[in-house]
C-alpha cells in the first residue's frame, strides 16, 4: 500500500480534536493525504454524499470509499498501512486499548467539555466532578509509562489529543481547573511529552483561532469564572 | 485456543441486550464458559474488581484476565478464537461493521429506549422521532440481505440483538409501535430470521420475566399509552 495511485482525502473543521485523531494517525503511518475544510454550518454535497447518516466530520475518503466516526478511522487506517502498529499486536492489550478509547469519548470528552459549556450551574458542577473521576482513572492508567501505548504513541495516545491539547483550551476558556499538575501529576506529565511529539505538533490547530472559535460558537452559552 | 486450560467467566444480568450480545459471540465460537448472575443492587466483589471503572456487566473473564463494554469483548473473542468469524476479513467492511455498531449504540438504543421510559411527553416524542429516523438507516442498510453479515450473522447483527429482541418488548411495554413490518419491513424480516436463528434462540432471556424485570425498575417512569 502507500503507492502512487491511493487517494486520500479527510474532510474535517479546524478545531476539531476528532479530526486531529485521524490526522496524527495518517502523519504516523506517513500516508499523503489531501485536507478538505468543511463549513458546518453549510455541509458540502461531498460531506453529505459521504456520509449521511451524522453528516459530520471527520470523514475519511480512500479511493472513493467512505467512513465515518474518527476511532473508526484511525483503526482502518492501522489496518490498511501496517507501518507503525497504532493498536497493540497482543489481542487482550488491543481489547484494552479499545475500552480505554471508548471510556475517553463516552466519559472524559462529554463531561469536561460540560464542565465549561454549561449554563445551569448545579449541572456544570456534575460534570466537574465528573472530569475530575474520570480523568483519575486516566491518571491511574498512564503511571510511570511514557506514553499509554509504551515507548510508542498508541490508539489511546491518539484518542486522548482531546485531554492533553483541548482540555487545556476549554478550561482556559472557562477561567477553572481541569487538568493540572498538581491534580493529575501523571497525565500532565503525559499531556506535555504527547503534545511536543514532532508527529502530533504538526497535527494540532494553532492556540488562539481555535479558542476564539468556541468562544464565538459557545460563547453565549459557557459559564465564566 | 479452546483447549481444556481456558478459563472463560462471563458476569451479567437476566435482561441485558449487553451481556446477550457476548453470550451469541461465545455460542457462534463454541467457546465454553461459566455464567454468573450478578446483583446490580449489591454488585459483588468480583465485579468491582474487574470493573472498577463502569462496575457494569457485561464483564468477560479469560484466563484471570478481565475486559468490560460489550463491543470490545465481541472483538476481543472474534480475535482469540479464530473460528467462525464474526468481523469481515476485508478492512474496508470491518470498518463499516464498527461503524454500524457504534451507531446502533449511541442512536438506536438510547432513543428508542427513552421512548418508552420518558416521562416528559415532549422529550419522549423527540426520542420516538430519532427511533424512526435511526430504524430507517438500518432498514436501508439490511436491505435484501438475509443478515446485516450477509449469509451468516456478524458483528452487526450481535450489535443489533437489541432491534431483534429487546425493541419489541419495550414497544409492548410502552404501549407503542417502532419495529413493525408497516414501518420497516426488511428490518421487521431480519429481525424475524434472527431471533430464530438456533445459536440466538439459545441465548435470548424468557420474555415475560424480561417484561416483569423492566416494568418493575422502570414502572415508576414510563409512559403509558
Amino acid at each position: 500500500m502507500g503507492s502512487s495511485e491511493e487517494e486520500v482525502t479527510l474532510l474535517g473543521v479546524i478545531g476539531s480534536p476528532f479530526v486531529c485523531r485521524v490526522e496524527i494517525a495518517l502523519k504516523l503511518k506517513g500516508v499523503e493525504y489531501k485536507y478538505v475544510e468543511e463549513n458546518l454550518s453549510n455541509k458540502s454535497e461531498e460531506l453529505l454524499k459521504y456520509n449521511p447518516v451524522h453528516k459530520k466530520v471527520p470523514i475519511f475518503v480512500h479511493n472513493g470509499k467512505s467512513i465515518g466516526e474518527s476511532l473508526v478511522i484511525v483503526e482502518y487506517i492501522d489496518d490498511t498501512w501496517k507501518n507503525n502498529p497504532i493498536l497493540p499486536s497482543d489481542s487482550y492489550q488491543r481489547a484494552l486499548a479499545r475500552f480505554w478509547s471508548k471510556f475517553i469519548d463516552d466519559k472524559v470528552v462529554r463531561s469536561s467539555w460540560k464542565s465549561v459549556f454549561t449554563v445551569d450551574e448545579k449541572w456544570r458542577l456534575k460534570n466537574v466532578a465528573e472530569a475530575y473521576e474520570s480523568l483519575q482513572f486516566l491518571e491511574n492508567e498512564i503511571k510511570e509509562k511514557k506514553f499509554f501505548g509504551g515507548e510508542k504513541l498508541g490508539l489511546v495516545d491518539i484518542s486522548a489529543v482531546y485531554v492533553a491539547y483541548w482540555i487545556p483550551l476549554i478550561q482556559e476558556i472557562g477561567g477553572m481547573e481541569l487538568l493540572t499538575t498538581q491534580k493529575f501529576p501523571n497525565l500532565y506529565r503525559w499531556s506535555q511529552e504527547f503534545v511536543n511529539h514532532p508527529i502530533v505538533k504538526e497535527c494540532l490547530p494553532p492556540r488562539d483561532p481555535v479558542i476564539a472559535i468556541f468562544k464565538g460558537r459557545y460563547g453565549g452559552r459557557f459559564v465564566s469564572k
